[in-house]
């Protein structure tokens, strides 16, 4: 039988950090868990005169749940985390602009000398049985219906090198990619760099656009439901994703192109080995076939994905099926809950 | 009745810049304008033997139709140009590396030490009936048909600022691009910079995977038919895409956040424009509705686009509505040719 | 003897692009050449309140004299421009932010939503007798004397592959390089692209910061006088620099590690040509002993130099001596002008 | 009576990250801190048959000495990092280039298909009473004496945010800066982030090249003495240097032009502050006199430092004279021992 194991922190457990940190649960490779994320910003942007830069305090911002230790997880091995169901927790949700961080804006990094830009939050209704967030202009109003899709933007492993990285961070462990393909139905692989992996998960969306312009997206806290498996002596180098169509690499790195060639790179190297083509048949392969989603264009990292359909490789299985396999294990734990 | 213009450029009339040369036709606005566009290789890569870098001549690369210049415009208008059909002219289509060329290699701006990778070509069969173009591996007989869904990597006008650029260059003005977005019903809208715009089209390829990662797509010569129709008095800072369904914006720029960040400010301004949204609420809504597909990560400056489903914008209409009547007159047209 | 070529454009004669233009002179190689050469703004900006944005006209912006054509010139040559002089022409030179230009505010490229920075105009005294140039703050009565050290921002040839770019553009051809390096005493190297090279100068500063962070130095009227000489059969890939201790290579480029690459690849593979070093020796070298300056990080392209002191390369000679060859001619030109 | 501590750590007591470690001493503000600094491959290359790839073993890279708890330093308050002396510990150096890294290679970062460049290294002869560094040619006879040029690639304080970094990355915190301005004499400064401050300092160099173009320097042991001290309730965002001549800032990003960016802003506020200028008027004068010297071009972040002259500063001094003080008893210490 399949084991359920339920952790809910409370706001005293929340971690800020991958690494750095004692295990909340220990688990069993194959335990499927039931989590609840608290939002980006504490749960304390609740309408728009909460500004995050006067409510929220540096750094506690972009909580985590865990980190979880699986059970016989070593550097070398690979985390499976197969995303069951990511459910809103609340009926209304939060974006914000947030001074000095984003896209369109001079930021820390891209210093400038102009004053930040308004910093204005936007309350969105959540309707769950509608299957949409609705969206309402601060300055008139338009309003509009968009079709909810949930997401998770920060979920990785405990970093290599002994580092302990901020939950915004986005790199080779996983953490803030803001990728809107993370969703449920996906099974995420990262690399495992330090003894039980330290898996944990935050920063749930309801939806987000492609690069997360504005540094937000519809942000929420989140029932989330993963099966957390491992797959020995098997390294994968950068956080990979799968889903019943599709196999996904990731890269996390600024500048922008560098994210998309730490991808495109992981993704051909992986074709290659996967359908057995040579290195310059997979560059070519993918050249023609290859997506390139965007993560976030807004974090210490940018992060871009590189996709393939997977009927485009011919007979062939990532990691031992263990997609296919979890899939199934999903199926029938949303069957019986 | 329309106008229809057929054009077919000999050898030595292929153009290879943007600028500096004479109208190779002269048309009213909304003429139909059938045109044939050679390979980027000039037709010369027709076998797996043909090395680019051996049978191609720098800077005779990627030839362009035209320039065709369309009577009226003037700067400060914008050029509709409707895409009408782009077929593949031939049954078989190439792609190749070439030396210190793509994303995945040291090339003359990312300059290292490297020798270049192989030089290899790849030849497709373009099946037109059954839609599809078919890989094969040069190192192996894994073989795959990949669907038919052909497009322009090269499209644009004559720069401002006298300035005339070689056509593997994307910028202001457009150029190549190379974005699978730029196919048979969309129409495309470019600021007009010189009196009679100057347009031209080439670089056809069967297809391309997301950022054209080894530097080249499925390259092939195209019978294409566009209609060339003129808005009078309205500027159009970067080139703009409209679909049935779709408004996008392009950014062509390096690093690529830059290509990025050009998009996503074009497309927030043009939608609160639009919307008559504030411009922060604008960014607001592309940040949650918004797409970012990516053009190229190859060429001399990286593009991509940014782009918003036209049903979240409310009862607005682009440009006077010009790509619905465009869209009419193109459905005619085919049903009559 | 040496021949000696005066030239002073009227305003009408200015250029405003490396290539597309007929040559204004045309000079025997070794030809003296003394030019007045406008200020970047032409002149228009003589006090502060005579804003750029409004006395100037896009794409009137930074005016170059020229071009020349130098007899015997072909593609795969190279010219050596030795700087003779370069004089102020006023006793007075202004300076400005410029709405969207500089390194610390958003531009067109890293577009932003950031209103412009105050468009501000700096008036600085330019004292020949004493050497210097009194900068006088506009907020305030803060003054300071800053050494004089004339140079020209724009320098270049007419481009390769049929190209017109702006002047504020530095690329291959060198274009708007914007580097203190390029003062009198220097021997500057171009490829030639085209038959007669056709050089051309301006953008005149009394000195200029590294990097020219906020988008424009010193700008001053210049009389200046160079040589131009003729190298056959040697070909430059990017513009070089030499001066009596020191050899330097260009590299202009986005993102700034593109144009550092750039200049020090160049400079690794001349030290290894010169000194008849194995590459990755004449990369050690380099990486030990080399020098960063850094040109501009404001314009379309960023430019980096690269440098090595002449005397660690022992007994080598670059470009068949024709800087100590110029540098004697210049010597006496200067005795009896 | 100034204090003197020294501090050679056994192997087993060197530290690989900034953070997340506990103190080997604890010294009051003033003290002299004489230490031993092992160089970037721990001691393990010692000759051209040692490859860095094959005796030295991930993470174990970089090791730094430290980190020192320095008694009443609280986040909000800056260290200052006297260096009073840097001497080469051995008779010999060493440089190498190194699989993937560099700023001439394709890197894990800009990750291209290419295998890596040949792993070379260079031993170097170190003459302290001739002040020179002998480079050999390893593919040829080639050898010339550069100057010797003592200075710490790493130095630093333990970051914020509960982050742990690897010694190799630098960032706000310092790091991995690799600037040949950090050589004795100078002081740095540090924002302190946790009680103690926790310095730790490493990675000797010879000397370096500007941007350590192939990925080190002229790598060496070190016998290097500072003095600490606390300038108590002062904020420092980035690392700062002081000389007798010149105020510099520092910053560390990808892309390059970020560092260029974080430096100049922080010179420009700073300057702002001490002259009592106007924000663009201090943006003006730092464009005019301000210098970017280039730290490193091949580090997880590049670094670049912004510098001005005191000179043209006024009357003003930084951090209420600390530099001059330490200067004082620098030069005590060093006459007395």
């Amino acid at each position: 039988m399949t084991e359920v194991v339920t952790y809910r922190p409370g706001p005293e457990e929340l971690s800020y950090t991958f690494g750095g940190r004692d295990p909340v649960r220990r688990v069993r490779p194959g335990t499927v868990v039931e989590l609840y994320t608290e939002d980006c910003f504490g749960g304390r942007v609740r309408g728009v005169d909460d500004l995050p830069s006067r409510v929220c305090e540096f750094p506690f911002l972009n909580p985590v749940t865990g980190p979880i230790h699986v059970e016989g997880a070593e550097p070398g091995d690979t985390l499976a985390v197969h995303v069951v169901a990511i459910e809103p927790a609340r009926d209304w949700a939060v974006s914000s602009t947030f001074p000095h961080f984003g896209a369109l804006t001079g930021t820390h990094a891209t210093a400038t000398l102009h004053p930040p830009l308004d910093e204005l939050v936007w309350l969105y209704e959540v309707d769950r049985a509608a299957g949409t967030v609705t969206y309402r202009a601060r300055r008139g109003d338009f309003t509009v219906a968009l079709p909810l899709d949930p997401m998770h933007g920060t979920m990785g492993v405990a970093p290599a090198a002994f580092e302990s990285r901020m939950t915004i961070v986005p790199d080779a462990h996983g953490g803030n990619m803001d990728s809107p393909e993370l969703r449920a139905g996906v099974t995420a692989y990262f690399g495992v760099n330090v003894p039980g992996a330290l898996f944990a998960v935050g920063d749930g969306h309801c939806r987000q656009g492609h690069g997360e312009v504005c540094g937000t997206g519809v942000e929420a806290a989140m029932n989330t439901t993963v099966i957390l498996d491992l797959i020995k002596g098997a390294p994968t180098p950068w956080p990979r994703l799968e889903t019943d169509d599709v196999l996904l690499s990731t890269g996390s790195a600024r500048p922008l192109e560098d994210a998309y060639r730490i991808s495109q790179h992981d993704l051909v190297t992986w074709v290659a080995a996967l359908a057995g083509l040579d290195l310059l048949d997979a560059y070519q392969l993918v050249s023609q076939a290859g997506t390139a989603p965007v993560g976030n264009v807004c974090d210490p990292n940018y992060t871009m994905l590189a996709g393939i359909p997977k009927r485009y490789l011919g007979r062939t299985s990532a990691y031992e099926g263990v997609h296919a396999r979890l899939r199934a294990i999903a199926g029938e734990y949303l069957a019986h809950r």
